[in-house]
Order: structure tokens, then sequence, then C-alpha cells
């Protein structure tokens, strides 16, 4: 007789993952280097550890390890909030009347109640390790200000927080949260940076972007003494760290003999999607499964399912090396699409090459569609998700109707990536019926594509 | 060589506890009984189910059957949340530089950001064995009422949360959570009952009071055909169902050979102190431990340090049964302290009873002392707690310096009941350093006494 799987599936103390798990060193076409916008050359260690920390871009341009020792030091912060729960969604699964078999790796339990801890605990520590005193980043919907706020914190190093200005006034409680674990916040564009200041010279009104609060902390960390720059997405440094997700949901599966034939994860810059599917993606490539893996993005910034393959700026600002990436252009502007997190043109380099060979797919929803999804799960599962998560909980839920439909008795892992307890304003739209959606036009596409940068390499 | 303690200490499935503790089977001196407010005679179990539900009555009048088993419907839901993370403070223990050993039980990785859902499934779960359609109760800072939202949803009964006005207003994102999970809340007072429209007609101004709501919410019940009352503190079988909080945390303890020298918890209306501590305490009456028990409550509502123990009304309305408690008086105001749960008059029964008789000790703390204790846990621990458990978070770390001062290495285990989300406010005070603290004067108190019944009980 099978044992019962659990509700919840547990790693005990000596089943913790201790590796990374680097996917790029099992793809035998590996995602194209990342460029020196000046040279248009693949960049050197050299030229980004001015701004990066010097593990960080070890591990950013390590495309042939395949694992990666997690310090104790890290580990040691890891235990504190993981193993995330592995849930099997049994009353999900009972009000959708599949024969499906749900399951959801839940990252929302921490405090900054999301999976961008895992990174930020990383690279505060890398910071600490090599001697610098503090660290510039920048927050948009304020999930990763949160997690670095904490991490740094956690691991004693100074941390400025650039938050969208327009964010900062709409959401006083994340900069509440911010503030409360010590970290310096300034809205952006501010007076403190030469790229702020010409940026408010220009429009002393303007409510501010994620690409000029990026300027703003690069250019601060650049100028600071032993002060780098951190970042909570889209590098592949960033995916390596979150390969804990799943590596722990593997490990968990594999005991209960699970093997998902369909993962799906929401895709902003891609660290929750790419941590997740990473050890999964590895046997698949290895031909040792046949899982189908899903990115799940808002119709209002479809990187994936509209953008287009090309080398491009991880910044409004066009001050970053450049990226071979599934994008929509640096000049594309997204909607206020209440999804914070995954309101970004490009995608990472890793998920776009796997995507452009066919490895993944991708669908996108309008946001009324997910809150549905979000509401029906949040009353029978109990768990209140984010709008970014509740994507992928949309995607997984008509995979499931669609397993009803054929009768097929199919296995389905989604990636949970946070709450939505700082989200309560896009909840309140959704309850009072004012919530709208938006899909940009062709015309709206092609004027973000103008913007991609015009090089050789981007040349068909 | 013992096996080092991991910093969560996990329950396995087969681990779980199926039963809840009726810590008043084994109390030699038991609580005096609940009277009738018109006769002052006991209530029989016919005058309480015409308010609350009858398995809820039952559990209230039992004070002889020890364990009463969990049915396999609320299991069912306390498995999707449960075990809550048992946790050493590793942390903690090396920022204080402290020789004790300090555990702590967090119960606010659920939605409803607390304890409270543990309650809140079994009343649910009741009403809807029991044939009931709808339920009704009052929520001031919101925890109960998030928390009866979601076990409502899940075990598909309506609901009618009467809030606080006031409350209301300032939380809008509490209110907008316990809607989106489909209850009906009404700003109390309201227009719907009599009582409400009493207060109304008086002073149409009012912000409302917790008192007000319950009075409205107890009259929606007893007005409804196939509806009743909930309640989500004070009374004993809420407490009984809080015992699954002790029951798991004694279950992983002493796996682990670990027993508590003190354990500590925070107390408003008692249900979390009451839960946490019922196995522990159940073993020092039977003489079998040495452990010290001690309720952290708000300096600006001391009902065990300045109190009186005496017959008294749950309510400010007057309207309840008599309840032998240590009470502040039904009449007495406590301040706008941001600690909401912990604002209420009396205090359980059986912890009241267990005070009297010197099995448990009490403290008070101005809050700003207790914000202090909560942003140095929440910046070690990596969890913002709530300004009700930050309570029992001082007191520990205050016994935990004691220790660093005597040399002991004490165990200390304290309750977290819930996160600080829903408190930024709170938060952003502390940060502005604009937080007042109130200790109300002897006067104060005097005329908070003055409210209490003039009945033959109450003489001395």
């Amino acid at each position: 007789m099978t044992k019962k799987i659990p509700t919840r599936l547990y790693l005990s103390e000596d089943e913790r993952p201790r590796y990374w798990y680097n996917l790029r060193a099992d793809m035998r076409d590996k995602p194209d280097p990342i460029l020196h916008p000046g040279t248009l050359k693949p960049v050197s260690a050299a030229d980004l550890e001015g701004v990066f920390c010097k593990e960080c871009v070890k591990q950013e341009l390590d495309d042939t390890t395949r694992l990666i020792p997690i310090p104790g030091g890290i580990r040691e912060f890891y235990e504190a909030y993981r193993p995330a729960p592995l849930i099997r969604a049994y009353f999900l699964e009972k009000a959708l009347e599949t024969p499906a078999e749900i399951y959801y790796k839940h990252e929302g339990t921490n405090t900054s109640g999301s999976h961008k801890l895992n990174s930020a605990a990383a690279q505060a520590f890398y910071a600490r390790e090599e001697g610098l005193t503090s660290l510039t980043t920048e927050t948009g919907a304020g999930q990763w200000g949160t997690a670095m706020a904490m991490a740094s914190a956690f691991y004693n190093i100074k941390l400025t927080v650039y938050m969208v200005k327009i964010s900062s006034e709409q959401k006083p409680y994340r900069k509440a949260l911010i503030e409360t674990y010590g970290a310096n916040l300034i809205p952006s564009p501010s007076n403190t940076t030469e790229a702020g200041r010409k940026i408010l010279d220009a429009d002393p009104g303007t409510v501010g972007s994620l690409g000029c609060a990026i300027s703003e902390a690069i250019e601060t960390a650049v100028k600071t003494g032993k002060c780098r720059y951190v970042l909570g997405s889209v590098l592949n440094h960033v995916l390596l760290h979150q390969s804990i997700i799943g590596q722990e949901t593997k490990i968990a599966l594999d005991k209960y003999n699970v093997t998902p034939d369909i993962i799906i994860g929401c895709a902003g810059g891609g660290s929750n999607l790419g941590g997740l599917i990473a050890p999964f993606m590895g046997e698949k490539l290895a031909g040792k499964s046949r899982t189908r893996f899903i990115a799940v993005e808002p119709a209002s910034c479809p990187s994936f399912t509209r953008g287009r393959y090309a080398y491009d700026f991880g910044d409004t600002g066009k001050t970053t090396p450049l990226i071979k990436m599934f994008t929509l252009g640096s000049g594309f502007m997204p909607s206020a699409n209440h999804a914070g997190g995954l309101r970004y043109h490009g995608m990472n380099s890793t998920l776009s090459k796997l995507y452009k060979d066919g490895f993944l797919e991708a669908v996108s929803y309008v946001q009324s569609d997910v809150f549905d999804a979000a509401v029906q799960f949040a009353k029978v599962e109990g768990i209140l998700p984010a709008p970014e998560s509740s994507h992928a909980i949309k995607a997984a839920i008509d995979q499931a109707l669609e397993c009803k439909r054929t009768g097929e008795k199919k296995i389905i892992l989604f990636g949970l990536t946070g709450t939505g307890y700082f989200d309560m304003t896009a909840y309140m739209a959704y309850n009072a019926k004012t919530m709208t959606d938006y899909i940009p036009s062709d015309a709206d596409l092609e004027r973000g594509f103008a913007t991609l940068p015009d090089i050789p390499q981007n040349k068909p």
C-alpha cells in the first residue's frame, strides 16, 4: 500500500540542500555571454567587480560548475526560515474536482514575504565576507528592498534602498518595514545622485521609475568606498541562489516518488521560476524526464510571449551591460499593473535561452483573471497569495481543469512566491470591481522594440 | 554526545497532537462557575446554547475531561498551516550573550497572521456540523476577524463581522483582507441592531468600541435563524482549542529532552497564554515540574498586575454572563495602546484562578520598551513580531539578561503569537519616536473598579 502523501511534505535536517545547482553547467547550448556596452565584447570579472561583490561576479560568469556549496554562514540564516513548506493542495484539488495532483512551494512564510530573501541572504553574506561595509539597491514593489533590509540587518551591513518615489508614497507600510530593519530608504529620483538630479531638473514632478532607481543605486555604490550594488532578479547568480527552492522541492518530492508532469512559475525577471525549475530542468536536459515547464507572465508585460530575443540593457537608463534575452525593449513602459514584481521589460538570459530552444513554454493572463484565481485559492487553501504568485496559481488551475476535461491524472507543481499582505490595495480594487485589465497594442510594443540597442548582434 | 538542537524543532506527521488538553480537568481547585447575570446561579448549557454552538458550550462547561479528540475535519484544516514552527532563538541568544537557551513557538506563519485561527477553525467546523448557516462575531485589531473569515470560507459558513468603526477606518487593509475571504464586514456601531442604533442615537459621531461590537454581534446571532455567535478569546473552550499550541510544543521539546524553566506569553483575554502553557502547567500541578509561568501584559491595561479578582461582565454593555476573573472592571477604558489584542479589561477564568493560587506570575511593560525588544528581535531572528507578541519577547529578553548576570543556563520558552504586518502604523510611530507610553493612575483604576457588579459574590 502506498502511504498517503501528507498535506505538507517535510525535509528533515539531514535532507536539507547543501548546494546550489547551477543549471547552466548542464546546458549543452549555453546562454550568450553578457556584453560590455562600450566594446560589445563579453564582460570580464574585472568589468563587473566595481559594481558587484566578487563572489557574485564569479558565480555570474561561471557556466560550468554544477554544484556550488552554500556557505555555512548562509545555511545558518536559511535555517531560520527554511525549508519553505511544500504543500499538497488537497483542498484546491477537491474544489476543482480535478483528477490532477497539485503541489506548491510556499516561499511566503518569512517576514520579507517572498522568495527574495534567499538571494538577499547570499549577497549580504558575501559582502560582509569581502570586507565591504555598505550596499545599495533599488526596490519597486518593495519585496526585494524588504529582503535586503532583513539580510543586511542580520549580517550587519549598512544598506541604502532607492525606492521608486510613487511606490514609497503608495506603500508607506512597505517603506516602514524596510526602515524598521534599519535601512536608509531614499525615494527615487533623489538629489543624492547625479542621475537623480538630472531627472529632477528635467521633470521636478516625476513619480520615478525602477530604471532610475537602479541608476541611482549603481552610481552611489560605485562612488562610495567599500560599497557595492545588489540586484534581486534577472542575473544568473540570483537564479543560482534561488535554486534552493527547486533543490528543496525535488528532494522532498523524490522522497514520495512524485515526479511533476508540469511545473509552473510566474516570471518577472525570472529568479523564482529559474530557482524552482533548475534541478527538474537539469533532468529534462539530460533526457531523464518529460516534465513540461510553463512561465506565466502578465498580459500587460509579455516579455516571453510577445517579446524579442535580443541583446538589451537591464535598465531604462541604458547604463548596464547588455544581456541576450527576451525583451520588450528597455524603453517599454509597462502599465500600472498591480503585480509590481512582474513589471520588467526583460527576462533572465538562461530562461530566455531555454525558451528559445523549446524547453520552456510561456502563457500570459490579464490581471482580473489572475485575481479570480487568487481569491479562489485563498478561500480553500487559506493563504492570501501575492499578485505575482497568483499568475502561477491561475495557470495551475487551468491545467488542473484541463485534466478534469480529459480525465488525466497529471502532477502539477507551482511556485507560490509570496503573500499578498502588502498588496491589499490591489485586492480592494478587485473586491470593489474597479480593477482594469490592460493589454499593450502592437504599436505599444513597437515603441518598446524601437529602444533596443542598434548593434550588429541584434541584426537578423 | 548530545545531538545539537536544530534551529527548528519539527514534528513528524505521526507525532502531531490528536487531542486538545483541558487543563481544568487536572486542577484540584477549579475556576469558579460562570453565573447567569439575572439569577446569579451557575449557567446551564441551555442558557448558553442560544448564543454559542452546542459543542462549544459543552466544552465550556466541561472541567473534568482531560483529553478531547480533535475532529478529523479540524485536523485536516490544521494540516494546512500546522505544526507552527518551534524555533531555537540561537541568533537572539548570541546577540544577548546569554547562557540561557531561548525557544519560541511561531504562530504567525498562516495568513490570518496569528494563533487565532486555531479556535476559529474549530468554531466554524462545529457550526457547520450542527447545521448552522451563519455566524457573527466582532473584531477590534482584526486578527480574530481575519481568522474567522478564513475559517468560515473554508467550512462554507456565512460570517458577519462587526468591526470597531475606528479600527475599520484606521486599518483599511485588515478590513479588505476580511472582505476578500467573503465575510460581511459592518463597522460598529451600525444601524443593523438595536444596540447599535441606541448608541448612534446617543452619540452619532462615536468611533465605536469592542464592547458595542460584541453587543451587536450577539444581538444579530440571537435574532437570526440557524446563526450563532463566536468569540476569539477569554472563554475556556477557546483556550481548549488553543492547547494545540502547547501540545505541539511539548511533544517537540520532549523529543529533545528539553524542559523549560520559564514559559512566557502575552496575555489579553488569555487564549494564547492558556494554550501555550496548558500541558506544561498540567505537569506542574501534578508536582512533576518546577517550571515558572509568566503572563505579560501592557502597563496600559494591567488586569493581572493591578486588577481585582471578582465576578464581572465580559463586555462593556454588561449583557454577558458573569465570569470570575482578574478584571479592571468592564467600564475601564484602556488607552489607545497599539497592542490592540491586549486591550481587554478582564482575563480568562482558568488563568485567573491559577494566578490567584500562585501557579502563574505576571509582569507588565510600557510599549516603548516592548517595541525596543520587538525591533531587536526582528533584526536578529528575521521575524517582525506583532505588538502583542512583543510583550512576551520583552519578558524573555529580560529573563535571558538576568541569566547573563547570574550565569544561570536557564531554558526559556515564549509564544510568538503573530506577525506585525498589519501593525506598521505602530512601527512607524516607533521609528519616528512619536510613540507614547501610558500608565493608568490609581484614580483611573478606581473608576474602572466602580463598574464591577454589586453582587454578594463580589463582597469581601
